[in-house]
């Protein structure tokens, strides 16, 4: 099953933030073995937003779309709506109680503006929004689905996990997509793929094998789709002992590990713990370790000496 | 002046990557006065890009891609650019001198794969890679200019700032845009657009305001687009001030300024300097204190007491 996904809001498209929730949504979208074909982003126009719905839809059935349905002018998503499925709106009692019950929480009356918020295509079937006022919409037109959510990522991705994954694994059960991603350091990717040249060629057609490089890192991810889940998971995992056999001097962990998990799991393994003096990183380094769960078992703390005379008492140096 | 952005990888459509190189160069056309009016991901398909290429050459005038241009066979933008434009390869001797001497700076030999890079589509204009080995490459076809980069960043970048945008700012001089943003807090966007109604009502219809909700700061952005670059200055600085008059007790800040940054200017005009105690934030109120450039102005340090040991050596509680 392929997916498109549409992000909506003239901030995409200046530079003014970047587009966060297509690669988490994107993520989700996988885990539950659809496959994104595509990912737009285009302003809150109307005629541009009903073009985007008309093509999107005319390559995919499932189309996902957010941003653009707040209750400012500028939000112009659900007049689009209207236009392109054909269909009135109305106060919608739900999304109405969940509103009222949204500002009553915080101590606010409700404006006609929060009301609108209410106002909903009849055709429209609601996913409910736990931490915001606009409401997520799930509508179907010839052989397509168009889901909207709303832009603020915390709102959107709440909606995504628990009421549309939910429903579209429903939908679309028994599709599955698996990768595993390798990361290799202390080589170049030209130099990499001669290397592993013969292995590429041998790789199952359902296997597919891409070069992500970036300074010092280069990462080697294989994917693949298949109806069966264990199939399709013991050809890539082959693959991955294949590799690890290759190069396994080059090969320093997988998938989104990073390099102060590692240095967690060495410091663990040689129950040694850990104390930083930093400077001008000025309590980066101690933060990147410390996102690390449980890195209170070997990590003391840091002095944080960003002056002199803190260097001197703290360091004496 | 409006273009359109392509950013070609698969790790964009799996949750792997988020694009921010299309944030980034959606901000750098902004300021050289180029509207980005779309900006897609596709994965490393052949025919996905040349019917990419396609579609964006008949809805605008500039193209960019980025992404797919690498050594390895995954990477299919160089046989997509040969097909939409009917051009041979043929080995650019510039370029083949810039990898030979990539490759020499870092005592290793060209293979056959790096050799490879310098095979450029024979109708290309080049744009040197003064990071890595792929090069830029711009065509043009029909009334369209296409500028094809790499996806690893900083390549891109240094690219984009020292040969893209001086060449379209020659080629589509006279276009600017402006975009003021206005920080506020303590309000809701939709009491902020109700009390802002009668304001927003009497703006000239050359300014586009837009409503950008995030938890505890809400952001007004004034955009417009002219000819002349002082009126349009002045147009937008006059609706700043009356806003300023309007909402003063919401407003914190402007454009990306943060709150670390308003921190430090409130320390520097009350000379007062700041050292931390941090325990569970583990460095990251120091780290995001010291991203400040001049801090060591008012920042003396953090002490980062991760450890009860270190609480009671170093501050005694």
């Amino acid at each position: 099953m392929q997916a498109e996904i549409i992000s909506i809001g003239e901030e995409l498209l200046i530079g003014q933030t970047t587009n966060t929730n297509a690669s988490w949504l994107a993520g989700e979208l996988n885990a539950a073995g659809i496959r994104v074909a595509r990912v737009t982003a285009i302003g809150d126009e109307s005629d541009a937003i009903v073009d985007m719905l008309d093509e999107a839809s005319q390559r995919v059935k499932v189309v996902l779309v957010t941003g653009g349905l707040g209750p400012t002018r500028d939000d112009v998503t659900k007049t689009a709506i209207g236009r392109f499925f054909e269909t009135e709106m109305a106060i919608n009692d739900t999304v109405l109680s969940d509103i009222a019950l949204f500002f009553r929480a915080r101590g606010l009356d409700l404006t006609e503006t929060n009301r609108q918020q209410a106002l909903v295509p009849k055709k429209a079937k609601i996913l409910r929004n736990a931490f915001g006022t606009a409401p997520g919409l799930w509508l179907e037109r010839k052989k397509s689905i168009f889901v909207f959510m709303p832009g603020v990522p915390h709102e959107m991705k709440s909606m995504v996990s628990t009421q549309l994954i939910p429903k579209l694994r429903k939908r679309f059960k028994g599709q599955h997509i698996m990768h595993k991603t390798i990361l290799t350091h202390g080589i170049g990717e030209s130099f990499l793929s001669e290397m592993l040249s013969d292995w590429e060629n041998r790789l199952p057609p359902s296997i597919q094998l891409a070069y992500l490089p970036s300074p010092g890192v280069v990462k080697l991810r294989l994917s693949g789709r298949g109806e069966d889940k264990a199939i399709l998971s013991r050809e890539i995992l082959q693959q991955v002992d294949k590799l690890q056999a290759l190069i396994p001097q080059y090969i320093w962990g997988h998938d989104n590990q990073r390099l102060e998990e590692l240095l967690g799991t060495l410091l663990k393994k040689k129950k040694k713990t850990l104390v930083l003096a930093e400077s001008c990183t000025g309590g980066y380094i101690a933060h990147r370790i410390t996102s690390i769960a449980g890195s209170s078992a070997y990590f003391k703390g840091s002095v944080v000496t960003y002056s002199n005379e803190l260097k001197e008492r703290l360091l004496g140096v």
